[in-house]
């Protein structure tokens, strides 16, 4: 792997521009208006696997968004890593905080990246990353360096729940076999202090609607004297947490796994400024559960949060109105061994429940999916640390992070291998937010580690 | 005035078209993207007062929308009647819900108008209802009937709180001189029951943002760790009221008006069918202040409502975002004595003072005015009362409504003279609503309600 560093220098601008490239389509799986946008970056995936070196490559058709498999088996007695990643993006709005279009990707010096980074929406999640796995086996390829098997699943529909990916997984076991799976969908703990993402936290979004009086009312005429849906709903949105901002939803933490305090204390170990946390979100206090710091508030402990809310007159000026309805998409990020599809149905039973009369209240569960724990002692986890020591100098640090990759329980049920989450990206980096970025430091670094991987995988392995 | 009624039935095809020519016209005041619409409505008001016999009609250029002015002066002597009405409407939106455009009139029989009603945003509050006045005073003036002077001051600005008229009301007092004041911007009771409103509520209109993080964050790396805005404002928003509905701001209830047991059993002898109300908002059951009824909670309680809410994701699908900011409307309705100027005082003090480290949170006062009463005991109320006993057959119900128009009260302070209420519109007519409508029986009979008021003012005055 000697040469990887070389070959980087020396194709820095084209792999830059190929994924500019990518990163032009507004592939959002959430809004159909996007789905042709979503297909074609699809097509654009299959051929850059072809490009790489990558056998069979196709588009496998689903019920939504394809995935894009390929693979390149050199030996079926060497192992085989299953890259997963998705070339779906989440919706770029509200537009106007934007400094530059989310789909005309820009390249600009930041404190964190004085080298640039490329400003665009999915240029960290996960585009970004999905790219880094791309040119690392292009380089073992065209170098005759590919020292095991690889098999590629990339979906469109990450970012909306992956509602046919299982489905997918379930049919394809065969196709699909491997040792060890492979995502680049998270983040490390700072610029060139690599972590290893050692957990992740499940997921159940719903969507709820507030129904009373069946038409808009006149509030001078109505008010004071029927239930208003908004102030109803804030009132059962606001009753969800109690004084410590525990959740009140009966049955919520029963299966919740509580960390022993040496647990919390190596934790707790991981570089972290709560001043510099809050500089950067200009926010003068933190705020959560009672009881746990911020790092185990957004990593061990489940959390429920509204995402969206609307209803009434939300245009310029004043109107007096009682709106008949209004709405909410509310989140809970669940944590290992919190099932999400009872977690939807407590809240669902428990929502309707502290509906009052005068009301009607509908729930309808989005989507969702369980959390999930790396072993560190496997040599899916060895390897990956040997190869960031490698190319960082130093080991990685273990890290529970608080996103939810939903699919990654469901492989290990469907496929029986664990999965490394080998992630370049930095909380700077505003996925999901106006300016999403990713570090051009770090998507060569990523480019440059993967390859370390998948040698002393095989070599472990073998 | 015995051939009122003759000349309605022969001009009553131009009444309506004249009127459906007007209810075309999109004067929404609330969204500037119509501006050029509410200039063209107050063009042909002024025709339409020129039409009607006015003399020195004139558009009366504001720092917003003009007001139309016009008078017939037949005799200094003779005690003068001040029309006030407006000719701006509420936005339509939720759009979806109407069953034709609200800009392009038609007329539908329904259970209530078996004659037939005008569908059409403006038909009831407030176009239609100004338009009696002018037709009335088209047939006094053709017949050499107008008894006394009239002036007409048609404002565009009244869904909007009337921003200017307070000004131009200040600077032409000698123009405006009259003995009374008369308005149809309210309702009767039920059809064929009349009813002469002698209460409004005042209003205190704020819209309220609060801030979170300084930018949209990904919920499951930042969730249960930072305040989220739109919880936030859920929990705030809930705090307003107690578990007895009573609102919670400091001070609000301290100048309330409190009505005798006696007033109490007066007001519970109008006729209500709360069965009727419930089945006609299609609620299973009503909600409010503990302690009072549907209607006393609806007129002579003051009450807080949220108009509008909205903040994070609300699109198609779903966005595991923890939105930077989240904003509502909310408007209060108040009762005679509390000072609305020092309620928007009090909500804000309290608003701010409520909000948790973490936030930061910006009340902004929309607008406002004062809550009135209207004697039973003056010559204006009983000439009114006398002409509805002569249309109607029966005597009018004084009645207290839950609406605000909060410029009755600055005309009392300003021009010294009181208000009459001489709505004819019905609760059912859904003005701020969906499919707005005004019954052509309730059109026709306030124009031939109105003569009569002016006969009998001027004989008790006289």
């Amino acid at each position: 792997m000697q040469a990887i560093q070389s070959y980087i220098t020396k194709n820095k601008d084209r792999f830059l521009n190929e994924l500019i490239n990518l990163l032009k389509i507004p592939s959002i799986s959430a809004d159909s208006a996007y789905k042709n946008d979503v297909f074609k970056a699809a097509e654009v995936i299959r051929s850059s696997l072809e490009n790489a070196g990558c056998d069979h490559v196709e588009i496998c058709e689903t019920d939504g968004y394809p995935i894009v498999y390929g693979e390149k088996i050199i030996d079926k007695n060497l192992p085989t890593v299953l890259v997963y990643g998705h070339y779906d993006v989440q919706p770029p709005d509200p537009l106007d905080l934007w400094n530059s279009p989310p789909f005309e990707p820009v390249i600009q010096k930041t404190d964190i990246h004085p080298e640039g980074a490329i400003f665009a929406r999915g240029a960290s999640d996960d585009k970004g990353q999905v790219y880094m796995h791309v040119k690392a086996l292009e380089y073992m390829t065209t170098h005759n360096e590919l020292p095991c098997n690889v098999k590629f699943m990339i979906e469109g529909e990450e970012e909306v729940g992956s509602v046919n990916l299982g489905k997918f997984v379930a049919s394809n076991k065969e196709k699909l076999t491997n040792d060890v799976i492979l995502i680049s969908d998270t983040g490390m703990i700072a610029k060139g202090i690599p972590s290893i993402t050692t957990g992740l936290r499940g997921l159940s979004y719903v969507e709820v609607e507030v129904t009373g009086p069946n038409r808009d009312l006149h509030s001078g005429l109505y008010g004071g004297a029927v239930a208003n849906p908004i102030n109803i709903l804030a009132k059962m949105i606001a009753s969800l947490h109690d004084e410590n901002n525990h959740i009140t939803i009966p049955g919520f933490y029963d299966k919740v796994e509580n960390l022993s305090d040496e647990e919390r204390a190596e934790m707790a170990k991981a570089p972290f400024s709560l001043d510099d946390y809050k500089k950067a979100l200009d926010i003068e206090a933190v705020y959560g559960e009672k009881g746990y710091t911020t790092n185990e508030r957004n990593s061990i402990r489940p959390t429920l949060d509204v995402n969206g809310i609307w209803g009434g007159y939300t245009g310029e000026g004043a109107k007096t109105v009682i709106a008949s309805k209004a709405y909410a998409k509310i989140s809970m990020r669940l944590v290992p061994h919190q099932d999400w599809e009872e977690i939807t149905e407590l809240f669902k039973t428990h929502f309707e429940r502290i509906a009052p009369a005068g009301v009607k209240v509908k729930v309808t569960p989005h989507h969702g999916g369980q959390g999930y724990v790396t072993p560190t002692n496997f040599n899916g986890y060895k390897a990956a640390a040997k190869a960031y020591e490698k190319t960082f100098g130093q080991v990685p640090i273990p890290e529970r992070s608080g996103g939810s990759i939903p699919i990654v329980a469901l492989f290990e049920k469907e496929l029986d291998s664990k999965t490394i989450l080998m992630g370049f990206g930095l909380d700077s980096d505003a996925i999901h937010s106006p300016n999403e970025h990713f570090g051009i430091g770090n998507y060569l670094k990523g480019i440059e580690t993967i390859p370390w991987f998948y040698k002393y995988y095989s070599e472990m392995k073998g």
